[in-house]
This record gives structure tokens, sequence and C-alpha cells, in this order.
């Protein structure tokens, strides 16, 4: 029998990295996806085998055509893609720049857009799984974080979109917005470091998003919120 | 007395074009923005005195700093900035490319970031209105505007966020949520163009949003959703 293939961006450190483990623990072949070849290497040393590392910048069209085109290459089935990567920008409103903003942009609504756009085409008429993880920052706003509550409600505002375009089609959506987790995310983000101890693990927040992939004969998970206690 | 000064983006037509001939019949020193300049010209011939064009493109944030360089040396007092500027780019997930989402995040999204910013600092402690004409896609979901509910979906989620930032300061932010307008927006937006003669005038939609820039001693609107009847 074929393989299930899951696709995990953001696949190199923190949530995409549990998530990686977690859906090969469960018997898929895992297509890494991250910008960083040297971290993609270091997360499938873990697995020895049925896995694919994509080292790529998931902003631009070309790219993300390149994913699908390796993905469709591969000896198994598509089942999953879950768009994991994103990138913290926080400060107050008043000196961002163009960088800035297409850093904020780039993987959180770009590669939203492009890796959503991707899985579906890739699905085609036997459909498939697409998680878009994005953040408690999509449900609320937030003082010092506008730029990324700007790009995290658009990714909310587009799969939203996308899950009335998919309707009565064998797409299944699952929107995720955990809150602050232990992970790498925070290193760049801010000049404020947090304290990340109480955070949540990030292992924990993988399991949490795979045991929701299961269907039940008559209902799906659409939208998980996920907290610290 | 100096003049106050009123800045709107998107004032080649539609909705901005009204917003301009409505704050300068309220004694406004109006500065018009937009990327063409026979646009702004063709607007700001009827207004004989008391304005500026700058023909720009507002996605660049050397191109905005440009703008509010401009206006502060006009010899007058900046009193509100109205971004208006938007386009529309319509069709189901599939097919969008780069180009598509350059145009649809430029004005609506990194526009909005950008002139929210540079009206911030030029308002300074004096403090001032920004107005953020956004869409009645910023606050629902809508199948065949995935794209561009993301752009506004974004733009609502930094107004928000740049609403908490600036509580208890002398900076007032109105957001605007119009739904269809009879104006020219349409013309690029769809290949499907809808019947707009039932949409709504763009000249009421500018009365009604300059009527809610009136403060009375103990409150101010925040948030205005304007609809056909």
């Amino acid at each position: 029998m074929k393989k299930n293939i899951a696709v995990v961006t953001g696949a190199g450190s923190g949530l995409g990295e549990q998530l990686v483990y977690a859906l090969h623990a469960r018997d898929y072949f895992v297509v890494l996806v991250g910008r960083d070849p040297a971290k993609l290497d270091k997360v499938s040393k873990r697995l020895r085998d049925n896995f694919l590392n994509i080292a790529i910048d998931i902003s631009i069209k070309e790219n993300v055509d390149t994913i699908f085109r390796e993905v469709m290459a591969i000896d198994g089935v598509l089942d999953t893609v879950v768009h994991c990567a994103g990138e913290g920008v926080f400060a107050k409103v008043g000196a961002f720049d163009d960088h800035d903003l297409e850093r904020v942009f780039s993987a959180n609504l770009y590669g939203t857009i492009l890796i959503s756009q991707g899985a579906l085409n890739a699905f085609g008429d036997r459909g498939g799984t697409l998680v878009n993880v994005m953040s408690t920052a999509a449900n609320v706003a937030k003082a010092g974080e506008s730029i990324y509550c700007a790009a995290k409600w658009g990714a909310k505002g587009f799969t939203e979109s996308l899950r009335l375009e998919t309707k009565g089609s064998n797409i299944r959506i699952l929107s995720v917005y955990p809150g602050g987790m232990d992970t790498p995310f925070w290193d760049e983000a801010s000049d404020m470091m947090p304290d990340t101890s109480t955070f949540m693990d990030p292992k924990e927040v993988a399991e949490i998003i795979i045991d929701n992939l299961r269907n039940k004969p008559s209902l799906q998970v659409t939208e998980l919120t996920i907290n610290r206690r």
C-alpha cells in the first residue's frame, strides 16, 4: 500500500519540528519544508527514512510550485498539508520599514495563501486535509503586535474565505490558533525577549493538532484555539 | 488662522474623490494622493485653490515619507488623514500568482500600515484624526474574494491594534467598512463585472464619513459600517 504523505512548512524548529515527529510516528511519509537546510537536516536525522527535505522560501509562487512538483513525484498519496511557518515582528507602530513588512508578511500571509493554493491544486478531486497554523493573534488585536496581527488576521480572512469556496468538496480545512509556545520563534521576534519557560510545550500542541485531524462519521473540527493552562 | 490640512489617499476617483470635495467644501486644505497624476489633476481642477496633488505609490515606505515631508511644508495644521486607496482582486483560489498578491496587498494592506504610521508620526503629540477606509470584506469571509478579504482583515487587525497602542493619546482613529459603491473600483477587480447601478453613491458615503468625524464632548465614533438600503 502506498504511504500517505504529509507536507509540513516551518519544519526546521518549534511546532513544525514536533509536527514532523508526530506525523512520522503515525506512519506518514513527511516532506519537511523550511528556509534553512541545516535545520531541516538536524530534524530529519531523527527520522531515518520516509522523509524528504525541501529547503526553500515559500513566499514566492514559483518555489511553492517546486514543492508540490516534488511532492507529486513521491511514491505515495498526498493526504495532509500543514502550514506552520511563521515569523514574529513585534514593535509599536512608528518605525516599521519595507523590510519589516516583507519579513512579517512573507511566511505568515503570502506563505499561507500560496501553500493553501498549492495544496488544493495537488489534492485535486480526491481531496485532503489542509491545516493552517496561525496564532491567537489572528483573533484579537494586540498593542505592540500590530503588523503581526495584520498578517495573522489576513491569513484567517483568507482561510475562512477558502473554507466557503471548498464547502461540499473533499477538502478539509483546520484552522489552528495557538498561544505562545516555548520555541525559537521568540529569538528574532522582539527586542523584549519574554520568559518563555511557562509557555506551551510545542510537542503537546503538535499532539493536540494531530488528535483533532481524525474525522468522525458526522463531524470534523474546523477551528482549534489552544492556550496554556 | 492657519488652514486645517486633510490628506486623502485614493483621491483620483471613487470615494476618495468625493472625500476630497467634501473636505474642501468644509474649508480644509486638501492633499490629494494617488498613483495617476492625470486623475488627480482632473479632480483638483474642480477645487481652484487650497490643494496639493502628490502622484505616488503608497506601498513603499520612502514614498510615504515623501508625502508627509511635503505635507509638513504646507502653511497649515495637519488635522485629518483619510486612507481610502484600495484595489480589488476577485477570483477563486487556484491560479493566484505573485503579481496578484502584490496588487491586492499594496494599497489595501501595506498602504494602510505605512500611511497610518506616517500620519501618527506627523500628528505628533498634538494629535489628529486617522480614517482607515476598509470594506465590509474586513468583517466577513467571502467565497471568490479570499485574497481581498486577507488584505482587508489584515488592515483591520492592524488598525485595531494601533487603536490599543494610541489609547489615551490625542490620536483618534475611525475605521470605516463600506459595502459596494458605484465607482471605477469594479473595472479592474474581476472578469465578472457586477451591475453597480444599485450600489451606494460614493458621494453619500463620503458625507456620512465626514459627518461622523465631528467629536462630541463625551464620545467619538470608532467604527462605521455602511451598507446600501
